[in-house]
């Protein structure tokens, strides 16, 4: 199996969608396609991903470096000795050669990408879902036939009352959802909670919600919103601080007594690392929610899992960023916590299949072959056109 | 003072050096120009920058984001309302607006070169040399009229013997230098340590010898050189570490008597506070070398000195990544350690103005107003085609 072509297009998001720190309205999104020689039903095997969600296009890193790095290679050199498929692991040191250490995300998006439609490429070689693929490697054959999936919203916008959230939320408790997050830090506190007790009233419990503050807290805010939610027993309370201020966290994890999550800003696994040393996070309690196509993708999150392990972490404290159809894949695959939704959110760039199915808080898995996309049409379209 | 225009261009190195992790065959470096509505002797006032060593040239984050971002803005925005002329900081915070918290690399290469350049603007508006105007605003008017210099080099090549590193080393003395720096960790500890007491004889004394692992020591290996290397009394020992293990790095310090030195891979202040919260490393001992255009640039650089003197480090512990106008405008205008030089080995983009003198260790400095790039010929013909 050889890679005969690699190709991106950067795609705008047209989101309106504003949290604590920033609005996505300049957002793109890079989308990949992976040609391989392989033909399956009289068509080429292609592989395709895009770049997650909340990162901008990178496809001039993926155009200069990445790409030629994997098509002038032996292409012997790309593949598994035993099954003569494309290797993931391979693919990944060979575009990490002439990359300085650390730096990460000046380059992990990139490689992550093209790592995720080499899995889905490699999947499809195999005629297997990409969630069972992974199982089969990794994880003893087990996978996740449905998952737990909650949905994020609570988004700000201009003139959005309580009753406008208590209607979101509503919706989403009879699209299927059960567990919801909402974002905070983007007003004041009393306002915030405001909406959090409206949201906690909806849906029945505290522990049914998480509130995400999306790093746009200072310390002095940290702590006063640390200390106003403590008493309602949130599910979790998420980006409190800084991504890497390590030291912060740890002091709000000695203090705040539910759930902290975070780590969809941290994109190698030496940061993650230094995330269990110095964050003080529990072990049993705390979520940690990395980024898998943005943090040069699967085999690395394997080392990122070796980490958690070692610090007795289990994976179902993981929740994965971003709610697509990798991060799904994965979330199956591996057994991990859960994942998350944002329907209607960022275009075709959100969601899953379109005939996946949530229930009572569990969501279907597509059982196509590769990561799924084939399921989800508005997204393929775009994906089409690559080639 | 308004910013016209702002184009870049990615030129590539050509460089064949090797280190102990990788070579610089593919590497390119964006110049930048920010074009200003201002004329200066008949000619407009034309900031220049480049984006230093070692990170690849950035130019779509540029194109897609930061100029665009730079050139819409209301032009009041980006000015000191006293002098009407224009304010790096602004110009910061308006390159960051719509970024996501952390994941630094990926923007803080092409934000950092861009403020590089509106600080070669904003000098030559003032027709003074860049470190005089750093002084003035930072350092209460005081200078570095020169500045303490090392050189780089003991690269690795094939069939280069102990007897061409002393030829190597004779000729920097010949030039002018005292104190020189040569990569380890690309050959065997036993290769290296010959090496090394070869360059030690040459320059007469360890103190005069630096020598730089480049993050490429396995946890194993890092002990093995701090064990090997701690009878020497080297001046530092650079980058024994990957550049986020802390941990590492923090065991190293606590049993390696002499200097450590890292920080080129560190791209946020936040990163630094870390590597100073954790790295264990020693504030009178152990030295830091920040890369000015990679991490955000000068605005930026002045809250990575705040940390530092939180932390009680003297900015004499700075030596800045890069050897270029850039980096040795910084050094003299904040008054820190002193600076690198790479004579020869990344083409146009090492070194400084053609007239400047290496005498005693101590190199001299262009009074040219900004950078003083029009004062290094090949390099600043490069930058004339820009526009």
């Amino acid at each position: 199996m050889r890679i005969l072509d690699i190709r991106e297009i950067s795609v705008p998001l047209r989101s309106s969608m504003r949290n604590a720190v920033f609005d996505f309205s300049e957002m793109t999104t890079s989308v990949v396609a992976v040609l391989t020689d392989l033909r399956r039903n009289n068509q080429p095997v292609i592989g395709f991903s895009f770049n997650s969600t909340g990162r901008y296009a990178c496809g001039d890193v993926m155009r200069k470096r990445m790409i030629p790095r994997l098509c002038e290679a032996d292409p012997q050199s790309l593949q598994d000795p035993v099954t003569g498929l494309l290797d993931p692991a391979a693919a990944l040191a060979c575009m990490m050669k002439r990359e300085k250490p650390a730096g990460h995300t000046e380059r992990s998006i990139a490689v992550g990408t093209i790592e995720l439609a080499i899995w889905d490429a490699l999947a499809k070689a195999q005629d297997l879902p990409l969630h069972v693929v992974l199982a089969n490697r990794y994880n003893g054959g087990r996978y996740l036939d449905k998952v737990p999936c909650y949905v994020g919203g609570g988004w700000y916008a201009p003139g959005k009352g309580l009753e406008h959230l208590e209607g979101e939320i509503r919706q989403r408790l009879d699209e299927g959802y059960t567990t919801m997050k909402i974002k905070v830090g983007g007003a004041s506190l009393s306002e915030d909670i405001a909406r959090l007790e409206t949201a906690i009233k909806v849906l029945g419990s505290s522990e049914r919600l998480a509130v995400d503050a999306n790093a746009g807290l200072d310390r002095n805010r940290s702590w006063e919103y640390a200390k106003a939610l403590s008493p309602y027993g949130l599910r979790w309370f998420e980006e409190a601080t800084d991504p890497l201020d390590f030291k912060l966290m740890s002091e709000l994890a000695g203090e705040y007594p539910h759930a902290l999550a975070t780590g969809e800003n941290l994109f190698s696994t030496q940061d993650v690392r230094n995330l269990l040393l110095y964050g003080g996070l529990r072990a049993g309690q705390d979520i940690l929610q990395v980024d898998i196509p943005q943090s040069y993708g699967i085999v690395q999150f394997t080392k990122t899992l070796n980490v958690l392990q070692e610090h007795s972490w289990s994976k179902h404290q993981i929740f994965p960023h971003a709610g697509n159809l990798m991060t799904l894949s994965a979330v199956a695959g591996f057994g991990l916590g859960g994942c998350e939704a944002y329907p209607g959110v960022f275009g075709p760039f959100a969601g899953f299949t379109d005939d996946a199915k949530i229930e009572d808080g569990m969501l279907s898995i597509s059982q196509r072959p590769g990561v799924g996309f084939e399921g989800q049409n508005a997204l393929f379209e775009i994906m089409c056109k690559i080639f």
